[in-house]
């Protein structure tokens, strides 16, 4: 909890409040208190969930304090280690779950974000970033990542072999169905626009189409439906296979209207999903040291991170925004 | 397969085809063939599926062959073990689970059911009926019961001081609140009959409501639906706690239109169940041996079974009906 005392700054982007834009401000640079570590930030995602937050009061109440720094997908390196942290050591590569123990999440609540240099961490989000894994890829993976492994492995059970269906090829979806393909299972995407179909040999999908329905005849065991129209909850449940599962993680609609005679019939599950664990995040590690695991990014520099939330909230973006930090 | 050969025969009702009446017939009586024994009926259950069967052309593919007779809710006593079937013994009272092991259920395809008073049975299907249970509430348990109990306890996992949700207090609904009231759940009902919701003391009851939206401040784990509404799947949805269950039984709409929100951010799970096992029966019957599982029944005699229909067509029944042998 305790700040600098020794005067050192550090420039970060601080929010304050709905409809203010960020400013770059001088801050006192963290110190590790107990129970915590200091990480200097070497990648941030910049997340539609940012632009969320300046824009709609609603989100207003997630904040217990302002000003503060934005910034929930970080990775980067050890360089305090606080009191009863000596597991860990300085100059280790780690990747933050954004989620603490308190139930609050770093760059919202009273936990600085990785829109500034320096950020504290405790146990219960640290994981260590492979020396395969760029920073860049780890910060990504802690959001956008961690969302689509969990509701495809740690929830819908994706393993070598199975069936699955995917729905949506944007941000989640690609990576949702790219860990799945590098797990082994047989792959099949649903996906409206054409342009972003193209994406399906460099996933390396079985099969791509407009609707996931085209895939009846495959019997899905599984399909996690990272788009969420509604229709596309109602037509993974008239897909799937006896005793399949839908995994529902995309909210393009907070409705879907579903035939309620194949869930029974057919004895399906529907399970929702949101975000993830610090576990999820270690195995997603694990499994993106093949370097495999490469969706589509656009990395800026922190300057750059006022004017990428801009383009997040006009929609001008293709693949995940991360601003890179330089030593 | 085989029919008895030296010329015994016994009355059946017979069913012809849809829309015509079940006629009352000599029919050979059934011998056990390999792996088979056979059954002297002493109570058989009239269900509103023998309705639909005799009313909607729609099912008649399932009946490999006509004339054939219904009746797929049974208990009785053996009275011949076949080849391969001395591990039964003659004189030992069981129930009938309904599904044989060719996918075809007793009293549809070609297993003749317990609208006559003996029937085949095989491994598949056979379970002893403990001596606490009467052959009333044995063959009842066969098909309501065992969809109820499947749905509660298999399916949703009910359990001592778990909060459960029971939607619908109709047939299935009573069956599945008073299992989960024995198992020691805490239950709370919805119900849309002011008369129907009398029943809470009876069944124990620690709550009964309109809409299970009622119980919302009760943080319920799981609520099964018996009714199946589409608005009783939408309100569950909303009522349930954190990383809740619902499990989908009732078919009275065969949609429903569901928010996803409360499904994704609470991390919800649907389930489908329908029907139940020979191992579901089994536990079932364990649970029945208290004595305290007695859901409304109606007795008729095997002579009024046309007219136990009539009364299921115009919905003028409470409780369930079954026929009972005399001796």
């Amino acid at each position: 909890m305790s700040a600098s005392k020794n005067g050192v700054s550090m420039k970060a982007w601080r929010f304050h409040g709905t409809n203010q834009p960020l400013t770059l401000e001088d801050v006192p640079e963290p110190r590790a208190g107990e129970g915590e570590v200091v990480v200097a930030v070497k990648a941030a995602g910049v997340c539609h969930s940012d632009v969320s937050a300046l824009d709609d009061p609603g989100w207003m109440p997630l904040f217990s304090r302002t000003p503060m720094t934005l910034g929930h997908e970080n990775a980067g390196v050890l360089v305090e280690v606080g009191k009863g942290m000596e597991h860990w050591k300085v100059g280790e590569r780690v990747g933050l779950a954004p989620v603490m123990p308190d139930g609050d999440a770093i760059g919202y609540g009273k936990w600085d974000g990785g829109f500034g240099p320096r950020i504290r961490a405790t146990d219960a989000n640290l994981v260590r970033l492979p020396d395969e894994v760029g920073f860049d890829l780890g910060a990504m993976a802690t959001d956008a990542g961690l969302t689509s492994y969990r509701a495809m492995v740690t929830v819908g059970g994706a393993a070598k072999g199975r069936k699955v269906g995917v729905i949506g090829l944007g941000g989640l979806g690609y990576i949702g169905a790219r860990i799945a393909v590098l797990l082994g299972a047989e792959v099949y995407a649903a996906e409206a626009s054409p342009e972003t179909r193209k994406q399906a040999d460099e996933i390396g999908l079985a099969g791509v189409a407009e609707s996931i329905s085209e895939f009846k005849d495959e019997d899905l065991e599984l399909i996690v439906d990272y788009a969420g129209f509604g229709s596309t909850t109602a037509a993974a449940v008239e897909t799937l296979a006896e005793s399949g599962t839908l995994v529902q993680v995309g909210m393009g609609r907070l409705e879907a209207t579903v035939g309620t005679y194949p869930i029974i019939v057919n004895q399906l599950t529907i399970k929702g999903s949101k975000s993830g664990t610090r576990e999820d995040l270690e195995a997603l590690y694990a499994l993106m040291r093949s370097g495999e695991l490469k969706p589509p990014m656009d990395l800026i520099t922190p300057a750059m991170i006022p004017d990428a939330l801009d383009r997040l909230r006009k929609g001008d973006v293709t693949g995940r925004l991360v601003a890179v930090y330089e030593d």
